[in-house]
């Protein structure tokens, strides 16, 4: 099965390697950017083109790893009738595909992934749609053998599964970020505080995380909140946060 | 040293247990409930009482692990003027003791604790304080038995920690809980975002958070962000949470 990559960004990335790594081959790699693709192609042993013109039109599968603001503008543009296309996006329907593409699908990794922290992609959770069985059948087994964790997932339950991670990754990792800054503003390192992100990960593995919600705000401790929206009397931003994030944990802490 | 707790919530639950683990004499559990004193009293082989006036006054430390709200009230009540007092209280400053005591300081495990969950204690980082070179001394000794992450933080400090400790811990498992929310919504099972869970805090022990945001805020895709706000119609508190990360995600890149 010979494969070309539309995209050298982290999804594209891991991706590939996961592909190449499994035995498949990666003929091709498409970026507009040249160092981008380059990298990647070296990576996976294939060849790279920054012109959109010169991709490969015998490939039998088109694994289209783009921003979603330009998928619909590359996916019309590439002419492999008998190929599977499939995108990688969360929040993009499969219908995407539908006026253009015969054979099309879905393949979405449910993962943070950048290209400086390597990953075990047998492990991603690997979700995959496809406008026919044949197509899906095909795509299923792939998916099978890039990570034990596959399942099928329609464009309606995977919009929400991006949303549901937006919140579970994009949202906690900004937390993160803002406990940096508020511990060396005060001269202490980020470090002493990485027992605590991992020990709040490890422990929704076997407690909901409603019922592991600890702090200020789930016992509605006000002399405790007071304190910290004075300590954070400088940044409006996050004193806003504060006060609603905690009015929130308070909400469904009753419930 | 015998030691005296008062307290049988979290972290008295688990000082306490560190303590009898490590060879400390805990003499005796105070609480008011009186099936926690006693499960803890059990745990580690001590006496107990929900008798405020039965609290032993030979001890030679006494460990105040209240809650913020009550804990001056009990301090005043403890006559033992040759013991050394400690709280265990993120937000509460060394001064709480000035009036009432002599040797005094403060010992803040900085982790999420929960009785059903088990910890290894060594790895939990201790803070501590003192009034004078003496108790701080023997503080520090005694820290540095329970866990090898021990230094020390003045009471600012350990309200910095604190505040940024809500936003890590308790603000991230805020997140993990309206993700778990939204995939029920959809009929998945909140399992399927554990790995997503798990990298993230794992990201961040090589890559500064800031740097390991991803999703649509930072990149500023409001084709996404705007599918995502569709979704949280029914949500207008969730709403009003993402639009406001999302722009604070998205002002903190372009810093």
């Amino acid at each position: 099965m010979d494969i070309v990559i539309l995209g050298a960004g982290n999804v594209a990335f891991h991706l590939a390697n996961a592909l190449h790594a499994n035995g498949y081959h990666v003929k091709q790699v498409f970026s507009k950017t040249m160092t981008s693709a380059k990298q990647l192609a070296d990576c996976v042993e294939s060849d790279y083109t920054t012109d959109i013109n010169a991709i490969d039109k015998q490939a039998d599968l088109y694994i289209y790893a783009l921003k979603d603001s330009i998928l619909e503008d590359i996916i019309v543009q590439i002419d492999a009738p008998n190929a599977i296309h499939v995108h990688t996006a969360g929040s993009i329907s499969i219908d995407v595909f539908d006026s253009n593409k015969t054979n099309f699908g879905v393949l979405y990794p449910l993962q943070t992934l950048s290209k400086t922290k390597p990953i075990d992609f047998k492990q991603v959770p690997l979700f995959v749609e496809a406008n026919n069985q044949k197509t899906q059948d095909q795509l299923l087994n792939l998916a099978c053998k890039l990570s034990f964790n596959t399942s099928l997932a329609n464009s309606h339950q995977r919009m929400k599964l991006h949303l549901a991670a937006v919140f579970a990754c994009n949202f906690s990792n900004y937390m993160y970020t803002v406990a940096a800054q508020l511990v060396n503003e005060s001269d202490l390192s980020f470090d002493i505080l990485k027992p605590l992100i991992q020990e709040t990960a490890e422990k929704i593995k076997t407690i909901e995380p409603k019922f592991a919600q600890t702090g200020p705000a789930v016992r509605f401790d006000t002399n405790v909140m007071d304190k910290h929206l004075y300590l954070l009397q400088t940044h409006p931003e996050l004193s806003e946060i504060y006060k609603i994030l905690s009015k929130q944990i308070y909400a469904n802490s009753i419930k």
